[in-house]
């Protein structure tokens, strides 16, 4: 089999022409995407795959170097398209996801249709004006808690940032995936996203976007959503009734809704009818 | 996405290196693997596909020429290595698949590993001493019986070729597989099927095979399992308990083990084990 298929253990589901890719965020698998996807196995091609370092891809093949940047995971990205020859592809890009997808958008444009950013942020630190949500401190406090115990910091954060508490089940099964991942890759992996800035670039995008921002996120608040919204030549904003970092697994139903409105091109009526209504959605 | 990948309704399931291609038989598709292929999947990549034609394959891309003999129906299985780039492959064939997967492995060796054949038939007709079961006669019987009302077909042999009385489910099943195919190209798929001829060729195999021969089958009798063991170089030959044309469905847990002994190279124990305690194995 292809190497790239086996390094990011990349899975092909569901019917039909239209590709939709899931890229699962820091810390997780292609596992995070299983209360969704589902829904989308009648009527699209389902594209799942785990980062180099990630779930069940080939550790072999991860380098400190290439993954210190989020440049080395839109390389995994790239890599699956350019494999299996897709095109005109819908990303469905989990946080840190966001903004690889983003990457591999201005690489490669054509290979993409439309991206779907699920709580992303262009800079987690604060900036002058910028809120991106962390200081400096707190961003390295976060390093020293997953070199330290990562698996006793995953414990801690997992129910904060679901933010399901009458579903402790939901943050036992995020806990889980933060799990399969290894403490040294998983510390690398958050230098890679917290180090992030990609403001400038968001005007280079071409591809459409919608971006879903939770209505409470402690890791990408809704100033980050807000951000990308206003400097990104065609992005849909819609502020999710979700709340926590996870809407995909705490919210499914509002998730896969969200997403499919937006493929489907329904979300232009919706923002009339929205700006009207009850200014839900921010254009 | 890859047209190969669209055309031949491709999926990737499974975990690990070692790829194995379940090619369904005549008038199903993938769906017919149901019932053995999670046993795989923890350990072995899965790759399904429907035939052109078959399944939810892409119906435009039907040929009636190309796919009026086996060779027509190889070109799939070999797109679908060479697009996936795989290599060293199980694959895993039911009933006509199974000289298909021979084809292929005549054409492109080096990319299969082993073949298994369930339920094969070098050759429907008998031909002198040669009993492959059928009289000119039956299949033109079957031909016109498919032509005149192919869904009333389906119901009259799925509980035959099933041969599982107390569970009548599984002839359901089987019967909503067959619906799934166009009355026309079941037909033409039919002819494909009963006018081959592959006896001359099993000689020039040398990929290591398996049969897995049901110990009663109206499709696939004995005396087809035993001319593919004889003539073939490296052929594995096990008579089933199961009976019927479909152990896949009718006994999944046999079939799994039968197929997991030969892939994890542990049928040459069996055999002198074999020979000695019960003969089950006929070599």
């Amino acid at each position: 089999m292809h190497s790239i298929l086996i390094r990011n253990n990349v899975k092909i589901l569901g019917q039909g022409s239209q590709v939709i890719l899931f890229a699962h965020g820091f810390g997780c698998a292609q596992s995070s995407w299983k209360y969704i996807t589902d829904a989308f196995l009648a009527d699209y091609r389902v594209i799942l795959f785990d980062y180099v370092g990630s779930g069940q891809s080939d550790r072999n093949q991860y380098d400190y170097h290439k993954y210190s940047t989020l440049e080395g995971y839109a390389c995994d990205v790239i890599d699956i398209i350019e494999t299996l020859g897709l095109k005109d592809i819908i990303f469905v890009g989990h946080s840190v996801s966001s903004m690889i997808g983003m990457i591999a958008a201005l690489q490669i444009p054509k290979s993409f249709k439309k991206l779907i950013f699920i709580g992303p942020s262009p800079k987690y630190l604060n900036d002058r004006d910028y809120i991106g949500g962390f200081e400096a401190s707190d961003i390295e406090s976060i390093f020293n808690q997953i070199a330290e115990d990562y698996v006793g910091w995953t414990k801690t954060i997992s129910p904060a940032v679901i933010d399901k508490a009458e579903k402790p089940e939901l943050s036992d099964f995020l806990q889980e995936c933060f799990e399969e991942t290894e403490p040294s890759i998983a510390l690398a992996f958050a230098m890679a996203t917290f180090k992030a800035d990609y403001r400038d670039q968001l005007k280079n995008l071409e591809v459409p976007s919608l971006t879903l921002q939770s209505s409470k996120d402690i890791m990408a608040p809704q100033s980050a959503g807000d951000y990308i919204h206003q400097n990104t030549r065609e992005n849909f904003l819609v502020v999710m009734k979700a709340t926590g970092h996870y809407p995909h697994i705490s919210e499914p139903e509002e998730t896969i809704r969200e997403i499919k409105e937006f493929i489907e091109d329904r979300k232009v009526d919706d923002r009339s009818m929205d700006l009207t209504l009850n200014n839900s959605y921010n254009f």
